[in-house]
């Protein structure tokens, strides 16, 4: 496999598809987008990214509204929002051969493990970006900032590590720094340590970062609760230091003023990401009997406030 | 002492202090009133009830703008909100004899213990009012239902319990429902079971008891707050049982939607009783040791909200 080009999908093509998919088409790479809103549109002018590191454009794209009528890839970085992850399995099979490795670029817990348990042998593994960038139109992006891509398998096999090593290197290719990490638990949770303060935090102050920050007792707050996701990925058999709870306070504070995903879901009154930031960690740790109290009521502001726009 | 009538000062003209006020006046009691806000209009136009039990006014009422003019009194009624409560050292000295009795007809918990450092000797106790009124302009008060008051006494001296019971049958004789009980924390306690969890929620969830009676997931905050509070209460000796907590939930559910007090400051961006209501209570849990962490975070968005418009 070592000497072939490798197919990849694309699921969702939005701030993280668009990015990472664009930047592996722009690379040489074969890549199919499967893109639902803004379907013709985006067919007809190709997809356009506008980069703090180069514009470029993609007119020839490969674009598809569904994945019926796409060719089978040897990887698919699924980069929908996890709200949808309910038609991942049915999605997925019309594009999947016995040796696709299935990349979720998502937020949150124990998603790898839920799509395995429908995807019986199939290769996962989860990614976590570290990026800012956003959906100005369909098929159109803009990316301001950092860009670094992590991967971790759910099972390691010795095909898949070697699939997701050459995955790695066709992002390094392609401009895009990348990484392949040991342990996926230890991904998805230390991403979780800025998440679950700041995205529920945002939402239910109805606030940006910087004022949570700025305000002693709501910065006492998000360090609370990056000490309790601490403690949740103990439970889990996960180490994060303490020195990277400092640091991502201080990352933050010399952030700009900034709306994480969640808060602009909630804006737009769309699903909020409810489930893989706070429910299944929590289910996580509770299976430890580590029950999390500060994230359980942040959890439950954030269904209350979402039950107020969606039925 | 016995057979002498009383005489009383209402510290604080508003929704409890004019209720309350205007019913010993009306039923004859001497009574004082001190007011700031409006006293020029409420002076000429004297005190107006509107009450589900029968409307009635005091043109004569005796209406002071400041305590420095007024007679000694042998019972203070403090109806001030208490977030101005640093203030009262100062105002009461001016009416204070040995044996009057200060009442502090407030919400929150400690507050008679700080006033009693600023007046040792003094007889204090704490009123807890069951009712629900509201001003409609200076001097003017809109009483819509309920009305029992309860009284307890700081520290027990044959004097001080004697009058206490004076003051409950001037109440009584007044037509109101009051009753005294023997411990003090235990009518805080047991007044903050219901002030914990819908004060603070319905300001930064930004919403009323109803809604937050009708999400299961706000339900369920709701009452683990309440569990919280009962764990607190327990710290410091007051035992309050479960059936307590299911009656106040049951109440709520048949409380037409209603806006708690600290709602309504919150809407007219006025200070917000906090210290009261949650950062004494935690305080009080947290010299036994115990966390309560729910109400701990609940108070720290507190106080973020209340940073956004208060400097």
């Amino acid at each position: 496999m070592e000497n072939k080009d490798l197919t990849y999908a694309v699921i969702g093509t939005g701030a993280l598809g668009g990015y990472y998919g664009g930047k592996l088409a722009y690379g040489g790479r074969r890549v199919c987008f499967q893109i639902r809103t803004g379907f013709e549109e985006v067919k007809k002018q190709g997809i356009i990214i506008n980069s703090c590191d180069g514009d470029f454009t993609l007119p020839d794209a490969e674009i598809y509204n569904e994945t019926s009528g796409m060719p089978k890839a040897d990887v698919v970085l699924v980069c929908l929002k996890t709200t949808a992850n309910y038609l991942l399995p049915e999605m997925l099979k019309p594009i999947l051969k016995e040796e696709t490795l299935v990349i979720l670029v998502q937020n949150g817990l124990l998603f790898e493990e839920e799509l395995s348990e429908s995807l019986p042998g199939q290769a996962i593994a989860g990614a976590s970006a570290f990026i800012c960038s956003f959906k100005v139109a369909p098929g159109h992006i803009s990316h301001r900032d950092f860009g670094h891509i992590s991967f971790a398998l759910l099972k390691k096999s010795e095909a898949a590590c070697e699939l997701l090593e050459k995955v790695k290197d066709d992002f390094i290719a392609c401009g895009v720094e990348a990484s392949v990490e040991a342990d996926l638990p230890t991904l998805r949770w230390r991403k979780l340590v800025w998440n679950i303060p700041y995205n529920g935090m945002t939402v239910v102050m109805d606030t940006s970062t910087d004022k949570l920050m700025q305000n002693s007792e709501s910065r006492k707050l998000i360090k609370d609760l990056m000490l309790e996701t601490q403690q949740g990925a103990l439970s889990c058999g996960v180490t994060i230091e303490s020195d990277f709870i400092e640091k991502m306070l201080t990352y933050t504070d010399s952030m700009i003023p900034y709306a994480p995903s969640m808060k602009l879901d909630y804006d737009a009154k769309r699903p909020m990401e409810i489930k893989g930031i706070y429910s299944n960690p929590l289910k996580a740790a509770l299976k430890f009997g580590v029950d999390l109290k500060k994230i359980r009521m942040l959890e439950q502001q954030l269904y209350f406030k979402q039950s107020e726009y969606l039925k």
